[in-house]
């Protein structure tokens, strides 16, 4: 189905060459004043067509606010509907493709799940629903910044250029200050590598890691709705995201017990108890301990190339498919918004 | 909340040390004939005290089915209601703990979230409540087999000693026979490391491998409940569990896109349809595409050594946790029939 | 919340003076043709304005459809999303409203619920929202045509006026055919006493009765989501209903089990059972036996009227208001295709 | 399915003649005591056995709780899982069942649901399962009660024997306190009727109403959970139950707007702020106004009489069943606990 979350859900639809994407947030707290300026700010950062490293298609991506929000911006405990207009239609780039299964695309499977698809751009499957995400995500942070928590999101990895272990300030010495960000250098050989990769009409992985500051303790399910359970769920509704790890991670395939015990700091208050290292990644038993919570989350290569691909038809013969439509070289560029949003949803989700 | 799934759904309930785990399989179709001796032996397989690698609690584990299934032993698509009585109580083991916020465990976050916690033996939070996972798997599974799925699973590594890209075969030449095991050299490398682990009173991680075969194509939902999320959800649940990846996983983020097209084969029918490759794990847009479904799940270590622990008590102030009880060096050893279950009832809830 | 149904859900939003009213239809089956001048005439029938019975509003009306219809107007499995544009604000109508808390509407306890309210026409709480239900429930109306069902609804009581126990033919001899209908002679008088009631500044109660035909047996669950508990939920949600009953309903209490049994007729064919006669309301155990579904519904008055009335303001303090917009003699009247459009979507939320 | 409730809710399950009934309620508060002779007491309201007007089954419904409950009866927050043991099976009185389908049972609508039944004393679709409801209400009701909320119910007519328009104080003088009951008088015809029916071998319909004092204003949603609307499907889902209305109800449908607006009256306070009648029943746009809140139920008669019946067999052929096992002559008797804790569950559900 098309709803994230449970108390405060999510619920969209749209085809990326229909008419409209659009939204429907409800149980949204009421009476908070938004703060449009900066929500379009938010939103403006996942809009492709901003740098040579994503793909090219133009959109205006404001979304129209049609309920929920009285006329001076404060919020009625009612739902929030918002359509955002799709813009830029250029559906002949995708007539060859209704006679083509793309690989790596869901162009057979949707044909195996409905018995019909949208050929034009991906239809739903395409990452124009992530606009849908981010709207109501941007509206989610302003929410939770009310409440001391804010989140952070950066490209952590491009193909071969890599930030490492980009938490491991956070992971073994917590109480200093940690920002998350990677130097500049590294960040130039991430845009150089994309632009090389996109000359070649190929596409290249990457990774997104997230930090969420500020959540109190207490915030999540001991058992089916684990908080890292349902950010992992969330993360991988993204295009492309093909694995989540938090706090140590994989490695803690490796790691020895003794070595990664996250010993608690005695304190006067126990609300203001913290962990001298902090390996849980912030959730002990799917429940928030007060520590910040940091994730990863893994993309694939874009599956859409700039060079012709063997595959079938519609009817399972073989044809080659000439490349068509405008494509991100690096789709984990465009998932650090959608990464940030979805957190602030699930977060806000388990506070409402 | 305790419920998993959707349309065929598990909620339970437990502490390690009440009286008894159980649950409520609701869903279930009717008219299936379950095989007893075959649900108690693949229930056994994650019965602690059954070799010197998990701990040594003894637990008998068998399921009393209260309701759903007629004498005969068909099922009557009512809900299937199931107790299993805790046996093995040694709650003075558990007695120190009262006072104490061990280390990586739900102690503290359960305080922080309900203000009271059962503290023998971890109450909820204890691994016990994957007997209730396997119990309802296990009927899942006998369901799936009906429907030509098979689900295995396997220990991948332990610390330092790891089967590699135990899937590598089935990416590269899904065409192929494949078997997923490790071979015995590695198998016994990792029983002697479990052991050395358990003479130190240290604990070490691993990580858990799954495939899961025979899955028709276009199960799964394209946006917000795609396959692997629901499955990422699921395995996230486990005690100790730190990552999900499938597919090609986190080798994806620094994967190119020309390498890692599933290029479509011929075929003369739909149905039949086939890929080149297989680096999208057998989903694509959310959806299974007929091949294959296999990921990894990391685990760390478990948090409880034998060793004395430096902690703070439940005030705040530090002391010194001596250790009691009994545990598993190596988490996930138990959890490879877990992750099966839960992979065979996220199956099966997008199946019914 | 804002969501009804399970496998084929209806969300919506929008505040009646807002710029939009809408919804999302999520799981409606794909691969529909969608006749949409049908669908537009059912929805008409809702549109106030249309005679002297209902109040003056001129609504258009016209569903925009942004997704999940193909261009050739197929579904395509995914989501329907739509927005029915206000066309027809008069605020400053609604001026004193801010001020007042209303007698019998929700003012007050929104104020209690949300801290805040979209005073203007009833904001969230106005009929208005129904025209999401009604664009909704005609789109499940053409689906269910397609697997034999029909619904029909009649205004059966306005006031003193009443076709009495309008089901007795269908309770006491159902293999005769039925004809869901009101005689002239009473449906004139109805119209006559609701324009009476009118003039005199008064509003009056009313009945809508539903009849559910050619509903195969089966459907409904036996427990929690019993038909009868669903269509009693979604008719209770419709504004100023006061009661629900089904078959032989609240005569019932005053029944013998010896006169109301409804006897199975021998059939050749299970499939093809009937019962003698339909107390029961097509419906045993809550699951739908093959006879017709029928069930009425009661209204009570609007609760606004055209004449000065006795109030508290905002601060609790008494005032008078002052009538002002315009609105129904007898809300009645309008639930007619809503009551249909909701019983469409509790079935077709059962057979998807 | 088997599920009540959203936030705090009921899974339940069990066949009448299975080993046990049982449920789990999830989301109950922690840290609440509780006082278990107080729930016995209550549990054992519903027991039939105890006079003449009920069956004659011994039951000793004593739940076992499994979890969720500390030692010394605080609850923990997490799942409260419970068993009641079916103590008393006499199979061999329903082997003739096994061949027929019933009149009014649910016996057909099973089999063309599920494709198999257990017919011994109708499985799921017995009485029997309001035991699991009414131990979940007994701690529903105790935590309402220390938010100074009380529910009474009561028997309010049995065939022609009728306490009338029991509610008309509570509408018209809701200032005046009110006493939920029935004169003794007419108890005892009640009581007269209900015998007289029992030794003709027959059975009669009934009502059931019920007060719920105490409840804040703000508790309920405006549009697709209606405090009425949850009412209203939790009472339909009871055995035999055919109609609901709350407020004015039926009544409603005749009465004119000028006649029946809640005046609110002046208060210093908006959260004392009461209204000079009640024909809202307590509720207003779906929330609750502070005002009582109370609804009837009417239940058709049991349709298990103690006479030779006429029906068909599994095959469809005429076949004349006898009546065995034990019933009761009217069904809503035993509903009027049931009724109370139900209501209970849904009022919890709002507040947790």
């Amino acid at each position: 189905m098309n709803t994230f979350g449970k108390n405060l859900t999510l619920t969209t639809f749209g085809e990326s060459h229909g008419p409209a994407m659009g939204g429907i947030i409800d149980g949204f707290p009421s009476g908070y004043k938004i703060d449009f300026d900066k929500l379009l700010a938010e939103i403006a950062k996942r809009r492709p067509g901003q740098s040579a490293l994503v793909t090219a298609r133009k959109e205006t991506d404001k979304p129209e606010f049609l309920s929920g929000i009285s006329p001076d911006g404060i919020t009625l405990g009612t739902p929030i509907g918002f359509i955002v207009r799709n813009a830029d239609h250029h559906s002949s780039d995708y007539d060859e493709m209704a006679k083509a299964f793309r690989p790596n695309h869901a162009d057979y499977t949707y044909i195996q799940r409905y018995g019909i698809r949208d050929h034009r751009g991906g239809g739903r499957q395409s990452a124009r629903e992530t606009v849908n995400w981010v709207v109501a995500g941007a509206l989610a942070l302003q929410w939770l910044e009310t409440k001391g928590i804010t989140i952070e999101s950066v490209l952590s990895q491009v193909g071969p250029v890599t930030a490492g272990d980009i938490f491991d300030g956070l992971m073994t010495e917590p109480e200093k200050p940690f920002n998350l960000s990677v130097n500049p250098d590294l960040q130039l050989a991430m845009e150089e590598f994309i632009k090389e990769t996109k000359k070649k009409g190929d596409s290249v992985g990457g990774k997104v890691s997230c930090v969420i500051s500020g959540i109190p303790a207490g915030i999540g399910e001991p058992v089916a709705d684990k908080l890292h359970s349902r950010l992992a769920a969330a993360m991988m509704s993204i295009n492309a995201a093909k694995g989540f790890e938090y706090g140590i991670g994989f490695r803690g395939a490796s790691a020895m017990g003794s070595d990664t015990a996250d010993t608690f700091l005695p304190a006067s208050s126990l609300s203001e108890l913290k962990t001298a290292t902090n390996y849980s990644g912030g959730i002990q038993g799917g429940i928030s301990n007060g520590m910040p919570v940091f994730f990863s989350v893994a993309f694939k290569p874009t599956p859409t190339l700039m060079q012709p691909l063997k595959t079938v038809d519609t009817e399972g013969k073989e044809m080659v498919l000439n490349p068509a439509g405008r494509h991100d070289p690096c789709v984990a560029v465009r998932a650090v918004p959608v990464v940030k949003a979805l957190a602030a949803l699930v977060i806000a989700d388990f506070m409402v």
